[in-house]
């Protein structure tokens, strides 16, 4: 392993142990063996080995996303469902997380939710542009459907942003359902995997 | 006018003129007219009185769109057109807008969309409920409705998130607006003042 992801595995620990967000340079150096003049090789500063750790962790989550869809020999509402299921399962780091619902990183969080919705949407795209050739969906805005779709997941579903209710949570996941169901002219209920346990 | 407001201009003015982003906490004081004791008496830093103004603009924008909205007589989709061309036209100070979207200033940014889709969904909601009484639209989850339709235009329309051409954002609205249409099941082309100037 290289030097650089050795560095981004030590931050990571950090948050898993609870000391992440306290951590000092000096304290991630320590945890991944190095001095701490070769961390500064490759990182400023605890903001850039933060800003780091989180783009190589959603590049992850969206190739465990992308990997899945294309495994899934599915239809199109098969592949949505199982795309939105890794999703949700394939578990961000709890008190990263946390962590970048702090005001002071308000930046690399909002930076991580544009890198989901731009790397995301294309593969949405592509299974509604499947569902248009099986004639489960009509659908004239592929790209845009799969953008405003993620704007919901990624802003409007933010724990970080918004303070729902449980009860208030499933309402809007059902609401979506609904307008995806309505808007792609789709079989009503196919897009209930949203709020339905399975 | 109070000694806040008085500052909060001066504040705002101080962007008007384009020294906003490097005006100092005795700039601020010194187009207030006020001393730098006096200013800090009412907040502690640069950022508070960013935060302060932000939000007395943003609480403005919502006081004129719900007026608007009031003082039309229209059905729910002439409200909805009024609605969303006094949001567009009551211009926020552009270059406070592009001071937010600086990293430093992710969090006040953020803050302001959820400020945003919060008190506008209400209004929203409610048209679309007249439109469910009037026999235009059909919906059954009208404040949720509001809450993905306001999503679309506080994030994935924000200028400081993504950077779409002129086109694409086109295509943007034209896709909200269809799926607005079906999802109620409007008019075709009743959400058309989404992308029609008119």
């Amino acid at each position: 392993m290289n030097k650089r992801d050795i560095i981004l595995d030590a931050m990571q620990d950090l948050f898993t142990e609870g000391h992440g967000g306290t951590a000092s340079v000096s304290d991630i150096a320590k945890k991944a063996g190095i001095a701490k003049g070769g961390l500064y090789y490759y990182f400023r500063s605890k903001e850039e080995v933060l800003d780091a750790l989180v783009e190589r962790q959603y590049a992850d989550l969206i190739k465990t996303c992308s990997a899945l869809v294309d495994s899934c020999e599915g239809t199109a509402t098969q592949k949505l469902a199982t795309l939105f299921k890794g999703y949700y399962s394939s578990s961000a780091n709890a008190p990263l997380d946390q962590h970048l619902h702090m005001p002071q990183n308000a930046a690399i969080h909002q930076k991580s939710l544009a890198m989901i919705l731009n790397s995301l949407s294309p593969i949405v795209s592509k299974i509604i542009e499947q569902g248009v050739k099986e004639g489960t969906f009509v659908c004239d805005f592929p790209q845009e459907n799969a953008e405003i779709m993620l704007s919901v997941f990624a802003f409007l579903l933010d724990p970080g942003i918004f303070y729902w209710t449980t009860q208030h949570r499933l309402q809007i996941l059902k609401s979506i359902a609904d307008l995806m169901e309505k808007g792609l002219s789709a079989k009503k209920g196919s897009f209930a995997f949203f709020y339905k346990q399975t």
